[in-house]
């Protein structure tokens, strides 16, 4: 399963625009399906998969990330394998294209599970990840959006107001895959750009291990997107594994759950992603849309919006 | 409740250095009973409490933070308020006395839940926090920790060896308090230096809502100290809210059950305070020894080794 972002893509106004979204997740559930049919780990599916949504502009994690308060790309990614529970996660990382690359090599490392900033930089740096300028991530269309974020901060506008006028349906933003592979190894991968003018250092739910992505081969694989700040203090993605764990709930009725959980918690605003141990897809969202594609048992691809 | 880390503690060689420690908590816990006898809040009161182990160089937190591998401070604190779930965590920060009391303010303002590295220490200038030199930090037992730290490092020695060599106990080091009011409302703080010699950027469980910190009014009060990899990748504390939420255990059973999933999973190292919403208090860990003291339903204070 993959997903692009949950909110209310208001801005969507025409059929090809929606096509964008559409085509980007059809494409990446396809190249993940290889990668399983020959063999390969759900662990490798999920990195490759959240990978080329990091390189599609349209979604903002990577390429397409929502720019800080300071004008600057500040990124979280993480990832997860279910059958060792270890996990990689970095944040508020600028100038690399793929940071759930970088999360799946502190995973790999093994010594930390997360890194952040200035020292996640420079450990980026020490394994060789290439220094993108700048300019790979400031597309015009999300310098056009800043500059609308600040005029509106700069008028005093808020809430409703803000949010027709800036798109802000881009600021639920994230993109995120889950993967089941044949030796029944569940894994997940989370990456995102943020909040569109966020402040400066500001984490989300992304790279937090319980908040925005999960996996335990013992209940799920989860992926969040959303308002970070909901997902955290509800720590969902754990919340789900537990109700598979502790209440003996498929990964279906879990969902159905943990959205409840999510609402009368905190109002939450977003959704997420779920494959369970058997292999059982499920989603489920606050917000009007989630863009959210499958491939069920090997079955037909299917993308919804 | 209050504790101030968990390890072998092999250093502390004669009942004084124990003293120390005993000594810390029992204050610390005595200005805790004072707090909420005159009605203060829980959150106000683990908000004081962690302060106070802080301040305290003994503890690894705050002015006894341990160092990283260049020599410097980078803390991690976070708390949280169980009543509304708000939540205030700030990751790599340095020159700031009370790291807790800047997680508050996160906590209080509300846009956020996370700040990190350069970001976070902006926000906290902004917010008029005074800026510790170097000095405060560094003192002469953290210095020469770091410096046995690296030699060992240089020798290639690694595990037992060591950590028999460089006391690795400390590296276990993190403060933290849960508190229940006359309200029944439940708040939950955590704050540490981190593990000594550290790579820049690492962020364990401490800041981290779910992993070493949680607090919900409908469930219990948490707060973890140990290897931080370990509890992030079981997000320990959400796991024991869950316990109680999902399982309708009380307190001292989820404890018992908590501590077997911590080593089940993971074979993890470290332990936890927690308070349920009936004010029972319960702790557990997996190593030689973990300092905690308690107060149970306004009783008698009592310190455990």
């Amino acid at each position: 399963m993959v997903h692009g972002g949950a909110g209310d893509f208001g801005s969507l106004k025409t059929d090809r625009d929606t096509l964008r979204y559409l085509e980007g997740m059809r494409s990446t559930l396809e190249h993940g399906r290889q990668i399983l049919q020959s063999g390969g780990s759900a662990l490798e599916t999920v990195e490759q998969c959240a990978s080329l949504l990091e390189d599609d502009p349209v979604f903002n994690a990577g390429a397409g990330s929502v720019l800080n308060e300071d004008g600057k790309v500040e990124m979280d990614a993480a990832i997860m394998c279910g059958e060792t529970l270890h996990a990689g996660a970095v944040a508020g990382i600028g100038n690399i294209a793929n940071p759930i690359q970088l999360a799946r090599v502190v995973l790999a490392e093994g010594e930390h599970v997360m890194l952040i900033g200035a020292g996640a930089q420079r450990f980026a740096a020490s394994r060789n990840f290439e220094y993108m300028p700048d300019r790979y991530f400031l597309t015009p269309m999300r310098l056009a959006e800043w500059e609308q974020a600040r005029l509106i901060q700069g008028n005093g506008l808020e809430g409703a107001d803000a949010a027709s006028l800036s798109g802000s349906e881009n600021k639920y933003g994230t993109v995120g895959a889950v993967a089941r592979d044949r030796l029944g190894n569940l894994a997940a991968a989370t990456s995102t750009g943020g909040i569109a003018n966020k402040r400066y250092g500001r984490v989300g739910d992304s790279p937090i291990l319980g908040a925005g992505v999960y996996a335990d081969n013992e209940t799920c694989a989860v992926s969040c997107t959303g308002v970070g700040e909901d997902f955290m203090r509800t720590v969902l993605a754990k919340t789900l594994s537990d109700m598979i764990e502790f209440k003996s709930l498929d990964g279906p009725a879990a969902a159905r759950e943990g959205i409840d959980y999510l609402m009368r918690k905190v109002k939450g605003r977003g959704g997420f992603i779920l494959i369970d141990k058997q292999g059982r897809c499920a989603s489920a969202f606050t917000t009007r849309k989630m863009i959210r594609g499958w491939i069920e048992q090997g079955g037909e691809t299917l993308c919804q919006f």
